[in-house]
């Protein structure tokens, strides 16, 4: 009787799943590889802001998942929701009710928008974190600008007033590429109303943009969006959002319809009562990232709280993901072979944002940091290089995309809401965008 | 005081209504151009069979109105919808309840899917005319082959029989475009399913497929789709359709999950008691095609009941409909110029359908007929030729999908369900398919 091979289940094909998926692929180990996910394609997610903002189709950061499985024989897809994780049976449970037993378990779940209890925020505010989040916010900001063309008084309503909460690398970058889209793209395009002047609101709670980056990082950061228009409240915090307004605890009240919710993310709740976790829902890990008590279970990306050596915890980015989803899938080879696993280290190659044609900053190791337009090749050098690996498609999009943008031909300015599908049960809409 | 100048309305951005705005535009006359349509973007219909098919994005075949009347300063788009029309007075009513008066007005409303009554059609038929339509069939088809991967007792249910109702182009188009997705791009991606066991059935009511075409294109879609194996149901009748199957009039019951309705269409009624109709709801029109007893209302495209010169009805397709733009556009002018209007004349340069790879037929006159690789490369070069015109991005589309299409690398795999924008009362949901 043939042995069956063990079986290794994997929660998530974002950055870090997909990771783990390729290394467990690649060592030609005899394995019954799953990977679970709710939907059928992975998300280029640093390159979200530019669906928003119209400057990438969907399929241009969507991959679809059965396409770069293809190579890995012992791998395959289920698309499915995963209800919960029972580590004790070993066996993960799907919405369907149906379980499934593993002998190695990674869980790459990702995380989901953080509201912080922001009253309306959750109603009214938009997230961008998802490939769906995205093409709502284009949607959206597209829309507004048709009310106001067809009725011009809402202009004075906020319908061209954009709010976006968070000073991170997703609302700079967000804010920044706003204001290209509005004065560079679409001024040309209207008649009655001036889309240079639509205002677009920075809001961020500390006082300095980009907190995880250098002083001179950030200096440039602000000095590219001032340049840009962009209105920076630092230092400020939104308390209430509704329909057609954002009041600040300092009082002041923006009239907008669009407030875009770039605050942060807490980790998947997929296992809540199950594993410790620390503020943000990040699940604690081992230094081998594996969930103390369970050495066959390894949490990597988002959803975990991996350290640098002096005990930080790295951002909640893909470079780190990557990394982590492949030192977990190592350590998974190394159990199965009775070896013992090793410490996670990562080797930060830094941290970048882009903030507009030709602006980016970069914090590179050595103490060196870059601004403007090298910075800028730097950030489109590194996400060609170490984020695209072999891929074709995905290499010759961010080509086309990075010439389209320098000579300002812009792509899809469509706003375009497929009607759900009503017939098929198991076709999804967004319910927990985020969720594995 | 500086006298205002006539207002032209064009109700609808297809390709009949920017054909008319091009012509109008171009003309240099001093004008008033509003264009009114639902949506910011035209649809390129002869492709979207491949974005329900997946073989290009959305993006690839909708295009921003603004971006297309950008070199025209008199033209000005309203994202709106249009309520009906009041000939008498002169009037366009919107749906808000605004009207705009007009000296000139050409109606290129479109039309909308026809479900003949067929029980069941409306509800569960999937139809096939706009984006948003296209994008659904292949969430649909895509969700159902992932449904059938995780659960495979689902194929002896139908989850993997697609049927296919309507023997003309666009049911010939999507049966071999679906049956080429299925069994060359598709059957290397699932492991507990073959996707080239998925079954295919094209349902027409009369006894040949193409019924426009000439007997040797017909002869040849007969074969190529055999060849592909779409199973064919000639002189068959669909009589019901519910969620899980479709009963024919023979008795035969298909189960199946997916019912693409490609039957036909019929004039949205935008006007309804205002012009006269004949069958299918196409308005009736004078040879110059105005309206009989409105010389100065216009109407062209789908909407349009315009013969050829033995008093035929012209086809509901691009190429004529964008000859009825333009001519409509060159009366208006002459109208208001004081010139008397000429009759529409119409060159037909042919009819062509696409089965799939290298195979298509091509009714061009002279009686040449053209089947197979050589009316492939006519279908293509026409496209580029006559209904690009000048427009780089579209062209460039073409030329990219064609020659991916030839190496079999597909392009957008995707199941992607935006969510609706539940906060700005003008962000739209597709509610009558078609409708400007």
């Amino acid at each position: 009787m043939a042995q069956t091979p063990p079986r290794v289940i994997v929660i998530g094909a974002g950055f870090a799943g997909l990771s783990a998926v390729k290394r467990l692929g690649r060592s030609g180990a005899d394995l019954d590889i799953v990977v679970l996910d709710r939907h059928n394609y992975n998300t280029f997610q640093p390159l979200l802001y530019q669906v928003a903002t119209a400057g990438l189709d969907a399929g241009d950061v969507g991959h679809h998942i059965r396409g770069i499985i293809r190579p890995y024989r012992q791998a395959e897809l289920l698309v499915e929701t995963v209800a919960r994780v029972h580590p004790d049976q070993r066996l993960v449970e799907l919405d369907t009710g149906a379980t499934l037993p593993y002998d190695a378990l990674v869980i790459t779940a990702g995380a989901r928008t953080n509201y912080f209890g922001v009253s309306g925020a959750q109603e009214h505010g938009l997230p961008l974190y998802t490939l769906p989040d995205a093409i709502r916010v284009r949607n959206h900001v597209l829309a507004c600008f048709e009310a106001a063309e067809a009725d011009p008084s809402l202009v004075d309503q906020g319908a061209l007033t954009f709010v976006v909460v968070g000073g991170g690398p997703t609302g700079v970058e967000m804010a920044g590429a706003m204001s290209e889209l509005f004065r560079n793209v679409m001024r040309r395009d209207f008649r009655r109303i001036d889309p240079e002047n639509a205002r677009i609101v920075l809001v961020e709670m500390t006082d300095t943009l980009l907190g995880a980056f250098r002083p001179r990082s950030q200096q440039h950061a602000h000095e590219q969006l001032a340049a840009r228009n962009v209105e920076l409240r630092l230092g400020a915090r939104v308390t209430n959002i509704e329909r057609t307004r954002v009041t600040l605890e300092s009082g002041e009240v923006i009239p907008t319809r669009t407030v875009i919710w770039a605050a942060g993310v807490q980790g998947n709740d997929l296992t809540d009562d199950t594993f410790e976790r620390i503020r943000g829902g990040r699940i604690v890990v081992n230094p081998d990232l594996s969930v103390p008590g369970h050495p066959e279970v390894f949490v990597a990306g988002d959803l975990a709280a991996a350290t640098r050596r002096d005990g930080t915890l790295l951002p909640q980015v893909a470079r780190p993901a990557i990394a982590e989803g492949r030192h977990a899938a190592r350590q998974v080879l190394r159990r199965l072979g009775g070896q013992p696993t090793v410490p996670f280290r990562y080797h930060d190659p830094g941290n970048m944002a882009t903030i507009g044609r030709r602006a980016a900053v970069a914090d590179l190791p050595l103490h060196i940091t870059l601004t403007g337009g090298i910075a800028w090749l730097a950030w489109l050098g590194l996400h060609l290089i170490e984020l695209m690996g072999g891929m074709h498609r995905r290499t010759e999009v961010l080509v086309r995309w990075a010439w389209d943008y320098l000579r300002w031909e812009w792509g899809p300015l469509l706003i375009l809401t497929p009607a759900p599908d009503p017939d098929l049960a198991t076709s999804e809409q967004e319910q927990e965008p985020g969720a594995p």
